[in-house]
């Protein structure tokens, strides 16, 4: 079974002129290469995926293969609103390169996604997909959470090695986590509970963050693996503020203008979404300076 | 300016296997002729547009095309989660065919979607769009609600001909009536406050349940024209459960087995959506006796 | 049974420097009572009935029952968190006055209430109460609405006449009028759906908004009555702006500042609850002047 | 200024034939004597305090007063609506006895409980109560959350101690410790949490869960501070469930029930709250017996 553990950034999707610029993202996945991350989420939430079309999709799994090193695991975000569509997406994705897919609930009938509709859901995916699937849990953006008896039943199944939870809800995540299941790892989809987290047993964190902070995230890691935990509550504290900017307050937009702020590419989001505006930049500015990341 | 009124069911997409069944598209559309409906909205919630591809959704209009007299209007569905797509499909679906278009807000960033971004997303739209717009307010697919000042800004666009509400939230409704906007039509987008929202000034309706009680729709459509508020009250209550039970209860596989049974085709949804179970069958079946509609 | 028909205000308590003051209580009631309104609703929630202390919500009554005309009724808003702590209230409140009384459900630990519950709370309340009783829905106060079941059964009770609903909902409204039970009486409880629910089926409404235009609420009423829709949907745009100022924008404190420019005795709330800025202020009474009430 | 520190169980409140026991609170308090715990919060949420006529309140701290130990702190539950009347409740509770109020947002009239209007009724009752006061936000029976930046301006107020937070959200619980604010103390209000609140930060909880278990909490306690994090995780993840049964499932009922199981007295909430189902109550004792508490 494939293992998963650390810290994954869900990287963004770099656009010039509103068109995907690949050698964007080629020049910052180079340059996120130099930091002990464990590898890329591609086509996740903060990489617009909603955003692209199908051929747009592949075609950034295709370069991002390219320069991505072997020992750095691919995760493919996947999850269409049809059965028939998210398999076809992940076996198209799965020709070009990646380790696993992270799967998201079909949600816009979101009353009737019932436990026993999303259950039929993830196994008829994972019975058919290619890759390992990992359960992606994001309620912000969908408006619906996987029940947990739904995630119990999931987790037995040999083709879902783990799950991503977004919600931020640490009685759902405990919960999972005291399952105590062998097999079944469980990644924080936030960076705000990444320190606690790991101490409730989670094997690593796919983080909006580590796009601009990798080797703070990375830190923390380190620092409750290595029981040092004053070291990482004062590392997490440090970046609440500046990770609440980049994702709830400006999302995906304050990500990309951080990013410029570092020397990465970042540019506008595909619209309607838009970069901050001048208090959300200058917001922004002060916090990554407080870090020194700038 | 396209003047719209009366009643237009939001159509199911056929499938068989799966597939999408232009074949029983084209028959249900033959029977739902014999109406006296204003018109059709195509690739609408009902008519399971997130979980089709571009080329069936584009099929599915060129079918619907063929056999949609002249004298009915066809609104098509858009709205993609960018801006570009969005107008792009627009352009695609005006070729073959089509009145107006239903447009969703953007919506999976739902917390980035302000008012004034929602309003730059439409007008951008209702600009490059060469049918005229009519706004499609949906929170309870969405988890979005467009705000009031903003629907009252789109309001005054040239291309921006009406809007389409499903919240069933009859202040909000009112308020958009109370602008006292020449040009603005408002429908309602659920039967349940068909009578109410006609009294209140909408100019018609989009319902679901048009798609298997087109004739108790028009009746109360007319039975309001007409002053006729006993009759309509009456036919407006009789209705409100098997709504319920093929819309926010079982969905669209409620909706689609409601079709079986008046003969007409309806099948089985699209996976992961699903047919009700057995009790939901036996009170879809039990209603629509009541309705005399079996 | 009680017959009940027509508009109540849930009249404010007024208060000076912070204690009740029965006097401008009276002056208030003399100016309502030139109006042709079917009677009263002491200690609702826009009576700050959670505000007061016992001894104090009693002397209003007192005070009330003393100025109100025998021909118009008086509703009591009871209902505390303890079933027997409500019966009490009720058995104290009517050896002083009253006709009705208005029983919110018990709330604070919502996610108990269930229907079972909720159904067993006012069915004990119903089977103790010396006054007839109304159910009170009301969610946006108590984030808690009463299941339609739970209406259904609740409304067989002899001694439950009929329920003010304040949701705003109308497909939860038809629904009860649907039930087309004879006895049950429907009151809406929020001006913005006055026409609407009146065309419904209601029989009235208990309507904030009766505290500072009561003669406006009263010709919509009749407008209905007289199938005058067109002079009742005029009349219903024309009060949805002030409505939502002097409800859901700025409260109580909106309302209260309402009635001090129309001549009537608003004063300050209890705090916590304040008056409105300046902006709140110049908006009511732009309302206010458009609506020719000042 | 008053330090707090350690586990404290927010007691229930007996009742024989709906009547409040005081005997059996004493008796109940003796045996939670014999823990380490460092002292109780009485009229807490899990105290019904909201079921209590205010002579029942006040007799419940007299004779908590009596059977508490000198070396114990108690905080007594206090916040009703009005500002006045939370006031003057403080001032009864502390002439009998008490060393801090824990005080809850009004709340009924939530839409108009901005962050303004809480700081100034805060800061009003902070002014005149003769106790230190300890802020109580618990979204789930309010409906309502203290604003963050609220939060930070109310800490700076001398006889504002620190909160107990029962939202579970740990986001807002890591930015409140975040700033580094010398003085405030903050307490989880949730067992779910306890051991992630203090690897976060907290100074210790107040736990419905230590009315029964109150030697886990206590352990999981030392061993978060003892750097014993394992035998802390593993302590935390056994009990979620039965803590989720004993409030947010079955609420109160379930939590009586399981004291009656253990040998102290819950008996029967008071009505409209009731007692598990007979399956609620098997999926209490399982849980008790898991954890060897019965």
């Amino acid at each position: 079974m494939l293992k998963i553990q650390g810290i994954f950034p869900p990287i963004v999707t770099p656009f010039v002129d509103q068109a995907v610029s690949y050698a964007h993202l080629a020049e910052n996945i180079k340059k996120w290469n130099h930091y002990q991350l464990s590898g890329y989420v591609l086509l996740g939430s903060n990489g617009e995926n909603v955003m692209l079309k199908e051929s747009e999709a592949l075609q950034s799994i295709e370069t991002a293969v390219k320069y991505i090193p072997a020992d750095k695991q691919i995760i493919i975000g996947a999850g269409n609103e049809s059965t028939r569509s998210t398999i076809e997406f992940i076996k198209q994705a799965h020709r070009i390169g990646g380790d696993a897919a992270l799967v998201i609930s079909s949600h816009y009938y979101k009353d009737q996604m019932k436990g026993k509709v999303l259950e039929a859901y993830f196994t008829e995916v994972a019975e058919q997909s290619p890759l390992p699937v990992i359960l992606y849990n994001v309620p912000k953006f969908i408006g619906l959470e996987i029940p947990l008896d739904t995630v119990a039943k999931l987790s037995e199944h040999a083709n879902i090695i783990g799950m991503k939870d977004s919600s931020g809800n640490m009685t759902y995540f405990q919960s999972i986590i005291g399952f105590n299941l062998k097999k079944f790892q469980l990644l924080t989809g936030t960076a705000n509970t990444l320190m606690l987290s790991l101490v409730a047993g989670a094997i690593g964190g796919v983080l909006a963050l580590a796009n601009i902070a990798p080797q703070i995230c990375l830190d923390i890691f380190h620092s409750v693996r290595n029981d040092r935990l004053d070291k990482a509550r004062k590392l997490q504290l440090s970046v609440i503020r500046l990770n609440q900017l980049t994702t709830a307050v400006y999302g995906i937009g304050g990500l990309k203008y951080a990013l410029d702020q570092i020397g990465m590419y970042g540019g506008k989001p595909r619209q309607p979404l838009i970069l901050p505006d001048d208090q959300g930049k200058s917001e922004i500015k002060k916090e990554l300076k407080a870090l020194k990341l700038i």
